[in-house]
């Protein structure tokens, strides 16, 4: 390589100073993050947020509370990431809603659930601190104008006890909206969408995050096999966070090169339950500032999808608040239960494996009937059948003459199962919730019968970057925090450990969405 | 941060031209790697290779052979990382030796050994990369004056076949020591002990590497959390690679910090089998200069080791060849077995700690006799007698006793084992290797019995950074080759997957040293 080659720093400022699009348009490929002295800003902000899902609307809304100029940066066109699709359960240990419908929990409890789903290696500390300020997240969302159903918090799997609110409207956007409305109404906020962060832009001393270089108009295109590196749509523009950045750029369930590479089984053509923006770009340049990559080969994939529709849809509501908690999943080649329906997602998601690697087309089916389903999901139910997710049948032959499961050996298994409710024994798989059910049937055989495919979805990355209880990003080449860098959400790891709880992931960016903006 | 503050590039040009020491000693806080135009450089080589493991030194042979000027940095002041410690086995499927003693083997067994103990995420290519060259690697160690014992090859754990050579001496050093004497040998390869590496220097437009930031004169310091981040010893030295860099640098287990992100429960003062100076400095230094993090997550624990010796010791050798293959791991709280000794390592290292999260001490204890051990390790037995790692006793009640396990429960266990043995019936955990005894007891009920407490120690991080099957690191901000950059061995991720069959290290590590070597 010469000596004669022109430098990236040079580059960037002739780049930004004389316009150069073209020139700074390849920036991406290049190594280094820019530094304050080669860079001419464009714009000045106290704050600037990467994202618009859970996270970041919390963070840039309690920083614009606190009377700070925040600019939010989104690279797609619309707001909400995967939190707008995302269902809208939100585990809230000893939230004042257990209180008022009279259920037990404890701090210590749901740290013990989260620990046994993620194999242990969660960091407890920011468990701890999701125990502390769950509350004051909820109730910020509330502030915001989230509404949430006031009925019994719903018992997810993995968890021991009900402890999950969902929104009024069963999806995130019930949250994202309203929080949204409240960002753009205070003074000095400003949302971008389509813009998108390239990389940061450092102190003159390398050490500090002083803003980011961004491109506008620019297009996701989910035809690329990496977004991220091959698109060059968009102009490039420079602006100062004189406060901070809070990186809340979620997760990468849909980038087909590095999810990839974490799981060679995960084919680029595979479907996932995100949105297709969801790459693992920014994430990627935090490491390259000196973020610590903690537990990024942890892919979680959802247990409760269906094969029968595209990315999250309806199934994983129905499965979870319909077919799984009182009813069962059967092997479509034996009629046979082969997991506990209510156990955490690796470990449901891992059995349905076994039987899809025996045999690919093999999905196994969700079986329920009415009085399986919560009521807050009756809304949904004919949402499901409608869009051919879920099918209805009149008799257990009809079903199982539909997926080619041997009809008595399907019967035989939902009477010992129903026995087992109605006795209040235990079922072969010890699940706590058919405790639920007592003196009658689980599965009510007058019918009708609801049935879903199932398939494991890549639904959520565990891994991320290392932050602290504070919400900073903890740098490898100092051991502390990197000054400016605030982050939240998915684009961290450590609390789920290997594997996440359902309805933890709401907590998790709201919580720590809200800790970055408090501190920033 | 002031606009004033003195930049990086600044400092360095600044240091190493006026000699600024005190300045530059603080590099490492630093973010970014610096640029060619930005420094002087010391000296000028071909290739620079950061280690002196296996594949650091197979890397350096490889490419001083080809006739380039070789300079080789090893931060420690002796010769050979973890190799040099290491068991000595190298996994050779198809190779000559399992031709000469009449083996079985294949490409396609090996690959699928891997997978399985590997979780299924092993990057493939790479596996048959191995395949494809091991042989090539195990001729050029011969050609380097590796001495193989010339026997039947060993049967290690995991492995469908016995496939494992195992050197001379029973160690790494085997390899090490004339690798070594051969690469000091070649004209124009130097290599330099106590020389930390530092930081990558990259070529002017950012994307290429061009040579190190490394520090003569460096201490490592095992007594500071982070020797990477805290140790300022040692003058700042700045050389050129102008073909690139082989980073050979190892793995984490021991360093302190970066693992514990991974596995909060590896506390720091947690013993490991490695060397001392097993840290992530150098690996987190290629993260930012946008290698991908592949696997990181993944720290394989020795389930072989014993709380009764620091570090590696001897005990990898005497349970491996001597207590597992033929004998028996027992609970000591009930005298049965717990496990398929001869299981995977993650499998086995995982029931070791069921019982050890139950009872702290109740370090599970492995049993065999004189003729459950390989003759290769007859030489090592004497070695764990008089170090008190293994115990040797004339009765089982003897051995019960000083072990506090139920005599008549282990007499139990043992006869079962041997009626399993003799009549080649299936054991409870289905262990393969016991189909080699026809006929007679697997453990000889006269006696003497030999003894091992068990504990499982961070042996293997088997996550690291992407290469391809030439070895050269592969960029995220490209999805291209780093210009100039390759690595091998511990330092790499997605050849053992999740977790890594015994003795394939050596395998991967002489592997693609030889092919960086060729390729650089």
């Amino acid at each position: 390589m010469s000596k004669e080659t022109m430098s990236r720093r040079d580059a960037l400022k002739l780049g930004v100073v004389g316009a150069g699009a073209a020139m700074l348009s390849a920036a991406n490929a290049m190594a280094a993050a820019p530094i304050e002295k080669d860079v001419k800003f464009d714009e000045e902000y106290d704050v600037i947020v990467i994202g618009t899902g859970f996270a970041g609307l919390a963070a840039a809304a309690k920083a614009a509370e606190r009377g700070y100029k925040v600019l939010i940066l989104e690279k797609m066109g619309r707001i909400g990431g995967n939190s707008v699709i995302n269902g809208g359960g939100m585990a809230v240990p000893n939230s004042t809603w257990q209180k008022k419908y009279g259920i037990q929990d404890s701090g210590e409890l749901f740290i013990a659930d989260c620990l046994k789903a993620g194999l242990g290696i969660n960091h407890v500390e920011l468990l701890e601190t999701i125990v502390k300020r769950a509350q004051d997240a909820l109730d910020f969302s509330i502030k915001c104008g989230a509404k949430w159903q006031d009925v019994k918090p719903a018992w997810f799997g993995g968890h021991s006890a009900p402890r999950s609110l969902v929104t009024d409207n069963m999806s995130g956007s019930g949250v994202i909206k309203p929080m949204h409305e409240f960002v753009e109404k205070l003074p000095g906020c400003k949302i971008m969408t389509r813009t998108k962060m390239d990389d940061f832009v450092m102190s003159n001393d390398g050490t500090s995050v002083v803003g980011v270089t961004a491109r506008i108009n620019y297009r996701f295109d989910a035809k690329l096999l990496s977004d991220d590196v091959e698109n060059k749509t968009g102009e490039k523009k420079v602006y100062k966070a004189k406060k901070g950045v809070v990186l809340a750029s979620g997760g990468f369930s849909m980038d087909k090169v590095y999810r990839k590479l974490q799981d060679p089984r995960l084919a680029e053509d595979m479907d996932a339950t995100n949105h297709e923006g969801a790459t693992a770009g920014a994430l990627l340049k935090a490491f390259q500032i000196g973020a610590f990559p903690v537990h990024v080969s942890w892919i979680q994939q959802g247990p409760w999808a269906s094969p029968d529709e595209r990315g999250f849809g309806v199934a994983p509501l129905l499965t979870q608040q319909g077919l799984f908690k009182l009813g069962i999943a059967v092997d479509v080649r034996n009629g046979k239960r082969f997991m506990n329906e209510m156990a955490d997602r690796k470990t449901r998601a891992d059995a349905e494996y076994v039987i899809l690697r025996e045999a690919p087309k093999a999905y196994p089916v969700a079986i329920g009937t009415y009085n399986t389903f919560e009521e807050q999901v009756y809304p949904i139910m004919e949402k499901g059948i409608t869009g051919g997710v879920m099918k209805k049948f009149d008799t257990i032959d009809a079903l199982a003459a539909n997926y080619k499961i041997p009809a008595d050996a399907l019967k035989e298994t939902i009477k010992k199962y129903n026995e087992d409710a109605k006795n209040g024994t235990e079922d072969q798989f010890k699940k706590q919730s058919l405790k639920d059910v007592k003196g009658k049937e689980a599965i009510e055989m007058k019918g009708p019968f609801y049935a879903i495919r199932l398939v494991p979805k890549p639904h959520h990355t565990m891994g991320g970057l290392q932050i602290n209880t504070k919400a900073q990003v903890i740098s490898a080449n100092t051991n502390k925090p990197i000054p400016g860098l605030y982050a939240a959400g998915e684009v961290t790891g450590g609390t789920h450990g290997a594997s996440r709880l359902g309805t933890v992931a709401v907590t998790d960016c709201l919580t720590f969405g809200m800790i970055a903006g408090e501190n920033i």
